[in-house]
């Protein structure tokens, strides 16, 4: 039986920026932990929507209709087809939820590699 | 747009136990918030994943071969068709996500009606 999922912990075995780690499966999506800061590039999904729950920090998500700030404990899901651009001014920690293999980029050719911690 | 979802605030507009409120919708998904306090019955889903993200407090997930134990920032999704009980000692407060028109309890005749907030 797998052990409980202690989000801190599994924070701090990485340092890397933008680059999801894989915590959990659940209903084939992958629930991950990232570390952002700075800005991302502007992408979307057209097949998903993308969820943001933010942990420690302060995230901004940029659409092309306006603009969202999240603070810890504040979550948002930009729908699929959105154009986003998340942005963080500090380093910012996220849980995300994605169907597993979907390109964090909206890309294959530019998406981080997601690796299960 | 929609707005930010402050799950802070979110938590403050009811006060009933074991009934899921929906504050946002994910690929065919509910995301709800819930307040849990004591036992809730042994259940089980047999076509979805069941997760559980602790916000507040402590939760006890029993299954029938052993359990986990839940603190603040905690995780953990408890396989489709796996048999469970949410336990609480104290006042909970959980995020959940599920498959829209999940029943809570496993059994519609039995589950409590999530409305949005």
């Amino acid at each position: 039986m797998p052990d409980a999922i202690r989000l801190a912990e599994k924070l701090k075995l990485f340092s890397d920026l933008w680059s999801p780690k894989i915590v959990a499966a659940f209903n084939g999506h992958d629930v991950m932990v990232v570390k952002v800061k700075g800005e991302f590039v502007w992408h979307s999904h057209p097949d998903t929507d993308d969820f943001f729950l933010v942990l420690k920090g302060s995230l901004l998500i940029q659409m092309r209709d306006g603009e969202v700030t999240l603070g810890a404990g504040d979550l948002y899901v930009v729908p699929k087809g959105v154009e986003h651009r998340p942005v963080a001014v500090e380093e910012t920690h996220l849980l995300l939820i994605e169907p597993a293999g979907t390109p964090n980029t909206g890309d294959a050719a530019t998406a981080a590699v997601k690796k299960a911690i």
